[in-house]
């Protein structure tokens, strides 16, 4: 088993609204983690905002995670930035700081050519001696990674997976198939895309880079476990809970729904970092109908638990 | 005549690797746009990397600008950043330093909302008291503004022009209309993209949000005054000589030819922010012919002014 296997829970960074981050909720989100055993916690992607933060707090909230988490669960780190130094820096923070992996996106402001991300991608791999997964987010970074420059970048040292994208019409066998193809065998494959990764698992993919497991971790596993044993009844099952949370995550993206529910659950305070704004009180109240919806999830397994 | 008219030139922003201004240079390329009349300058847009670039060394920039223009031409500095209070903080410095007037940039990562693009925006025009300029360039912002969104932006204190990107099949005439019966009648409406700029003018723009200005200010005035006149066939037969670049513009983006240029014009040695690369040696050849042509055009003005 490779570090980037299974769930990896991608929780919020709660911080206050100059982007200092509130350590102590940090540390209440990540032992809900640990009390799911998540199979890795993925600090500082695009839920956790670190787009958003600055080099000082990023390093803080790792150095908080690795404190709190102690050994218990792997830790990857997310080190995207603008600049290529400034990538490198937090490379070398995270492992400093006793990180267990990385996940690099290719953060674009003009955009950038394949050979640019490749030069990228060789120097903050390069930076550390830490496993690093490629971060395949097109929606966020205006970026797509061709297949041929994935296929150059798995024989990078150090990188060791890649988190992409739901491809189109669910068409995972295919996807899998093809990335397979191009990399060496123990290349880890995941996707991210809360609402199609349990077919992803079930199709074959190692990882489920997850939002909704960052704040529902118990629910989160046992979709992540029925489709891994590939149970395609039970996993459609266990879906079902999710599908109110499923189309809010489609329809304002899945940091504010996030924000809004741990904000319900009473777990954080935090909003997102503005120009983000957080959901409506309507919207807000629709948040607060699919917890509630997942949350019977939990009465049907202690029923099956009790019979 | 309003801040925001005619030939707005942006030059680079040279740095060291670690991102660090050579404020000597910086002043070098601006003794050129002072030297060439250009009717205002644009610091720290997209070409001057500022996306890339710290909130001191942004500031830092300002304040050579400033000083070294000491108002013999009228000053507009970029303040988008990815968060609201960066960009509330980078507007004031610029105030404070003495600039005439602000251009933001919805810069993302996790895409916005209309809402939050509005909200943003008041807030940062809020912040000073100079003139801004709505800079819509879904190029590297992944944001298009609706026509309703600017139509509201534009009732906004302080919000007083718009750098749109070229329309599509050239419909500058229709693109202008709408805008101009959606906005106050002092409201300048200006393009960026090169290449189809003068025909912005032509048509009515007010403004030429200008790259090739920023390094090449003499022949793009005479553009500029061309256009602005209504002299189609004098305005066609300068924009002939322009072909190459805009070619080259269009291939790489135009941040990486200019400063291939402002390396073989030996006015700046600074490369890029990495991840962004140079151009290699064979396409910096082609951008060294493209200069050539260009400067057949100062000998073409040089023996009408003789004769």
């Amino acid at each position: 088993m490779t570090l980037f296997n299974g769930l990896s829970a991608f929780p919020i960074t709660p911080t206050d609204t100059q982007g200092r981050v509130d350590t102590d909720t940090l540390c209440q989100l990540l032992d809900r983690l640990v009390k799911a055993e998540v199979n890795s916690i993925g600090l500082l992607g695009s839920t956790g905002g670190y787009a958003y933060l600055t080099r000082s707090e990023r390093k803080r909230a790792t150095t908080t995670a690795v404190e709190f988490l102690d050994g218990r669960i792997p830790l990857i780190v997310g080190v995207g930035a603008l600049r290529t130094d400034e990538a490198q820096h937090l490379a070398r923070d995270a492992q400093e700081a006793g990180a267990d992996g990385l996940l690099l996106a290719p953060v674009s402001y003009t955009p950038l050519t394949e050979e640019e991300v490749y030069q990228n991608f060789v120097a903050v791999a390069g930076a550390t001696t830490l496993p690093l997964s490629i971060y395949n987010n097109p929606g966020t970074t205006h970026f797509t990674f061709s297949i041929a420059l994935l296929e150059r970048l798995s024989q990078v040292e150090n990188i060791a997976a890649v988190k992409m994208p739901l491809p189109g019409d669910d068409a995972f066998e295919a996807n899998l198939a093809q990335l397979r193809n191009n990399t060496p065998n123990d290349f880890a494959v995941g996707y991210s895309g809360d609402w199609g990764c349990a077919a992803g698992l079930l199709a074959g993919a190692n990882t489920w880079y997850s939002v909704v497991g960052g704040l529902f971790p118990v629910q989160t596993m046992k979709l992540t476990k029925a489709a891994q044993a590939g149970d395609v009844a039970e996993a459609q099952r266990i879906d079902s809970f999710f599908q109110p949370l499923w189309a809010l995550f489609k329809e304002f993206g899945s940091v504010r729904v996030v924000y809004a529910a741990a904000n319900i659950l009473s777990l954080s305070n935090a909003s997102p970092h503005l120009p983000i704004l957080p959901l409506s009180a309507a919207d807000q109240e629709r948040v607060a109908m699919a917890i509630k919806t997942l949350e019977k999830l939990d009465e049907t397994i202690k029923t099956a638990t009790t019979f």
